[in-house]
This record gives C-alpha cells, sequence and structure tokens, in this order.
C-alpha cells in the first residue's frame, strides 16, 4: 500500500495547521501502516510572491497525480491591492475548477465538551450533527459574467446564474448517497418561488429522489433556511443547495457548531479531492504557533476515509480529538477558566498520545 | 390634515393582525387628530379565489392613490398547486414592482423584555438595534430568466444577477441617510471576490459613501456577514445589501432577534410605501383569534413615521407595545409561566390602553 498526498500549506497560520495535521497523519500512519508520502506544493498569496501567480500549474499538477490533497489557508491583507485575476483566492476556485471538485462537504457536529462555545443556546446545539452538501463548480460562480456595460442608458454589471440537469444529479446523487449513510434525510435548498434555476434544481432533485425511496427529501427556502438553522439545527441531517447558498448557509451552520477552528471539510473531485479546515489564513496570528490546528486535523481525517477509504486510521483521528478535548486541553481560540491551554505544538503532540 | 390608508389584509392570520393594527391605529388618531381613514382590498390567495389573480388592478390602483399601504400575509398550502404565475407570493412581487418598492427596511431591535426569547445567549442579543435596507426590485429578483434551455447538450435553466449605478445609488443614499439618524456606520454586504455584480456594487457604495464624511462604511463578505449576525449581532447598525442576500440576512437576523412575531418592516417606495409584519400567513392558526399581532402594530407605527412623518403618533404605538410587554402581557407565541397570556383581541386593547 502507497499513497501520495499532496500538501497545499497556503499563506498565514497555513504552515503550522498543515505541519501539525502531517505530524498526526505520520502517527497513523506508523499505527496502521498506511504508506502515506507528501509532496509540498504552493498555492495563495505565497505562491504570487514567489512566482507571480497565486496557482502554479506545477502545484496542479502535483494535485492531480496525487491520492488526496491536504490544504491550509489562503488570503491575508497584504494581497489586498493585488490584480483581482491574481488574488490569493482565486487559487482555491482555480484549484476547484481543475480538479473538478464538484461538491463541498461540510459536516457540523458539536462535540459535547464545546456546545457552550456556540452563540446559540447550549439546549439547541446539544446533539446537533449534519452535513451541508454544496455544489462546487457550478452556479452564479462559474457562470458569464459582464464587469460593466452600458444598458438602458445606465452602466451596468452581471453574473448568470445557471445549473445543468446534469449538474443537479450529480450533486443530488451525493447528497441521497450521504444520507443512506446517515440518518436518511436530504434537505433541499433554493429560491423555486422566484429563481428559474431553483426550479429546474426542484425538479431534478426531485427525479433523483425516486431511487432513494428509504431517504426522506424536504424543500426549504432559502431565507426560511437561514432561519432554521439558528432555530433548531437539530432538525437537519444532510442539506444540499448550490454553490451561493451553500457558500453562505455553510458559514452559518459552522457558527452554529461554535468553534470556526474545529470544523473539517472535503471538496469531492471525479479522481482527486481536496480537504482543508474552513477557517482562514489568519495573518494576525500566524507564525505564533498559537493557531487551533484540529480543523486541519479533522480534515485530514475526511481524507483517509473519503479519498484512501482508510476508516479505521479516520476515526482513530476523531477520537483522539474527542478524547484531548474531553481530557481538558484546549487551544488558545477554546480556553476557558479551569482548561489546560494548549498551543498548536502542544496539541498537536496530545492528540498524537491519544491515537 | 387626511390621511388615505390601503389595508390589505391577505390570507391566513392577515385579517386577524391588520384588524388589531387598524383598531390601534384608529385609538392614535383619537389622540392626535390624524383624520385617517382607511379602503380594504385584496391580494394573495383571498383575491385569486375571488377574482382569478392574486394581485387585481384595483388593489393596485388604490395603493397608488393612498398615503400608505398596512399589508397583512399572503399564501397557504391550499394554493399550492395553483400555476406558479397566480401563486399568492405573486402579489407581493407584483405591488413591489407596481408600486416601485425600492427598499425594504427590516429593523431589529430586541426589547429587554423579550431577550430571552433569542435562540442566541441573551448575553449576545441584549442592546441589538439594527436596521436591514434590502434592495427590493432589482436584482435576480427581476432579471431575465429561463425555465428551460438546451445548451452544450443539456438542459439548463438560468437567472441573471444584475445591477445598475443608478440603483445601487438610489439604495446606498438611503442606508446613509437612514445611519446618519442613527449611530452612523454602514455596512454594505456583497460577495465582490466572486461576482461582478457585486464589484460595480462595491465601488458605487464607495462613492456614495464620499458625500457622507460622517458615516462609517465596512464592506462584508455575504458569508461573513452569516456568521458576524449569528456571532455577534451588536456590531451592526444599519447593513445594506441586494434583494437575494437581503433576503437570507434579514430572516437570519430576525430570528436572532427572537421573536418573529414582533418585527415589522417597511418597503419604501418612489411615491406610496407598504408596510407588513415579516411573518407568514399561518394558516394553521388562522381564524383562531390567537395570532401576535405586535409585528402588524410595529408596522402600522413605521407607516406613521415613514408616509405620513407623525413621529409623536408612531412613538405611541412602539412605547404602548413595549409598555405592554413590561407588564407581562404575552400573546401565545411568546408566552411562558408567570406572565398574563392574551390573545389577538386582549393584546390589543391591552396596547390601546397603553396610548
Ligand atoms: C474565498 C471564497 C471565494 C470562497 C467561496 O465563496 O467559495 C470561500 O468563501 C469558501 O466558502 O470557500
Ligand atoms: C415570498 C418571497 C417571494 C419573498 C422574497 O423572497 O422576497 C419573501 O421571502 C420576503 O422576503 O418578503
Amino acid at each position: 500500500m502507497s499513497y501520495k498526498i499532496t500538501v497545499i500549506p497556503g499563506d498565514g497560520i497555513g504552515k503550522e495547521i498543515t505541519d501539525s495535521a502531517v505530524e498526526v497523519l505520520k502517527k497513523v500512519d506508523e499505527k496502521f501502516g498506511l504508506g502515506l508520502s507528501y509532496t509540498y506544493k504552493d498555492a495563495g498569496g505565497t505562491a504570487y510572491d514567489k512566482f507571480g501567480t497565486p496557482l502554479p500549474d506545477d502545484t496542479i499538477e502535483a494535485c492531480k497525480a496525487s491520492d488526496g490533497v491536504l490544504f491550509g489557508a489562503v488570503g491575508g491583507d497584504k494581497w489586498d491591492n493585488v490584480d483581482p485575476a491574481l488574488r490569493p483566492e482565486k487559487a482555491i476556485l482555480g484549484l476547484r475548477k481543475n480538479l473538478g471538485l464538484y461538491a463541498n462537504l461540510r459536516p457540523v457536529k458539536v462535540a459535547d465538551a464545546l456546545v457552550e462555545y456556540s452563540p446559540l443556546k447550549p439546549e439547541l446545539v446539544k446533539g446537533v450533527d449534519l452535513v451541508i452538501v454544496r455544489e462546487l463548480i457550478g452556479g452564479i460562480y462559474f457562470g458569464d459574467k459582464c464587469e460593466s456595460e452600458q444598458h438602458n442608458g445606465a452602466e451596468r454589471a452581471w453574473d448568470l446564474e445557471n445549473y445543468s440537469v446534469p449538474e443537479v444529479n450529480r450533486i443530488a446523487k451525493l447528497a441521497f448517497e450521504t444520507a443512506k449513510l446517515r440518518r436518511g434525510k436530504v434537505t433541499s435548498v433554493d429560491k423555486a418561488n422566484v429563481l428559474a434555476t431553483s426550479r429546474l434544481w426542484r425538479r431534478t432533485v426531485a427525479k433523483v429522489a425516486e431511487s432513494y425511496p428509504d431517504v426522506e427529501l424536504n424543500n426549504l427556502y432559502v431565507d426560511n433556511c437561514a432561519m432554521q438553522l439558528a432555530i433548531r439545527p437539530t432538525q437537519f441531517d444532510v442539506i444540499v443547495t448550490g454553490n451561493l447558498f451553500g457558500d453562505i448557509l455553510s458559514d452559518e451552520a459552522a457558527v452554529v457548531g461554535g468553534s470556526i477552528g474545529m470544523m473539517p471539510s472535503a471538496s469531492i473531485g471525479t479522481s482527486t479531492s481536496l480537504y482543508e479546515p474552513i477557517h482562514g489564513s489568519a495573518p494576525d496570528i500566524a507564525g505564533k504557533g498559537i493557531a487551533n490546528p484540529m480543523g486541519t486535523i479533522l480534515s485530514a481525517a475526511m481524507l483517509l476515509r473519503y479519498s484512501l477509504h482508510e476508516e479505521e486510521a479516520a476515526k482513530a483521528i476523531e477520537a483522539a480529538v474527542d478524547k484531548a478535548l474531553a481530557d481538558g486541553y484546549r487551544t488558545p481560540d477554546l480556553w476557558k477558566e479551569g482548561f489546560q491551554k494548549a498551543n498548536t505544538e502542544e496539541i498537536t503532540k496530545v492528540i498524537c498520545e491519544r491515537i
């Protein structure tokens, strides 16, 4: 057995958190004999500074040639005045498109030890266990657009929201497959009372649902979903939605989960998939060794699960993170009186010891 | 002095809540001698049942001829299978377009007595006092759309998101004017890292800001705003955004406020404006006399303020609602042990007595 992992630290705290996750991966590798190897590549502002582009071809090629990509974070004020087409975010949009990362999976599962960190009341958050399945390479993100044109005597700009039946089929199938392995409930989110694209989305999802008689399908308008996530997040199992609504709702759901530093994500591609924490590059604390690496560590667990099908190793990581929290260790972002403060290096060690 | 108000009860609990608000209006009219008169018109499912259209021309004409429109709510499962073009929601979209209701103002102010009703922790909600200014007759809601076409060998649907400079100018000015009378802070929400329309939005808002040196302008991405509303809603004063983002964020913000039944809104037009509670028509409790009319009563107060410039009368209503709550009265949706339960009729009486 042998697996090739491309590691893209990116900018800001990216190096610290991916270093930590790789240490944890090495530990499970030792234990389970996975045969993992690592290739490091640049992306984001760091790549721009070195090569004049946020996403070198070399990085794309390495990703394509590997079994899974572990991504840190990109961005920072430093690149605010760079040409929009060369900003750090373009790296992540470019990777999505080039690797065909059509689905973003965002689990929000609140560890009992972390219930109190949510802005929501503990009784609303306890037991939350949902996944948002966001379409990631279609919709208004990648539709035609126009920065400026004259129209009816005024300057206007536009973007085309659009979905095709095959695009919706693909993401809907993934959502139903995901739900089958969970609590069997899919909530499809759209704005079908206003948007034609949403009406095509809704009727296509309904057709896919026919092949999954054991999975329950509900439709919800996006505005209502934004409410329900805050009122009663435990009602959700799998939420499936388009690129733009998914962007908004998955960030809202992450906050409900309480500690952004803990949240992993998987971006599923047709051949290679990419895994990253949902938080940003936090330039303000970069290099200080205090970043919370657990979102990245849990992303590495998702990589083991979805790309390498090493379920046992994935579970070992997740259990070790839970155990570290239950044992009272907290990174600075989560620290409160009565707990044991652990910086990036310390929490990594604590987690490795529990594997 | 004499003012003409068009009242559109609509469907479900619409009749009960507008009846209640009109009673309160009559009470302030008595006290302040406003000379209010009322014309009742149909819209929504009720209008569809009577006239075969959710928005009769006669209703539009009456609105145009009046000084302000008080709207209840429309919709209900009953009309789920009606031709999409004739569904109850079309009444509200049609009124927006026909009356040129270009801005939706959604204040979220949490009365001290209601802090505990929010899903958020009380310490996060106490002191929340924000207004969302949503553009209401542009953007993807009213852009060109296509229900189905062949494209690259597949069926697709599309909707055009678009904004022109004059549209953004108009809504931005309203936001800055609103902020000037408040705490002097505007947060403009967009997705400028992805959408061309958002980039035009952002540069246009920045230009408008130059005329308001005393108002502070911040830009926020919509995904981040969805987070911030849940993490620290007290940070906001005026939020200005487009039609679709406004739909989502204003509903999320309403939930943060705690009790949807309490939330009013104003849709500002170039000549006539429309006022309605943000909640729906609640067919399940229609006719039972238990609906919370306070969102509609507070909408009537906004009508007095913005359309009739009767600030004193508006304040009298708002103070009476606050007083009723502080005195321990609660409609069934808000009732808890230790409080005085009041149905629609009773809470109306309690509020009238306090004017
Ligand atoms: C950086 C940005 C383009 C990106 C997105 O909107 O998809 C981010 O918000 C995300 O959700 O990964
Ligand atoms: C009913 C629907 C078309 C409407 C909208 O999306 O604008 C509603 O959600 C609202 O916010 O008033």
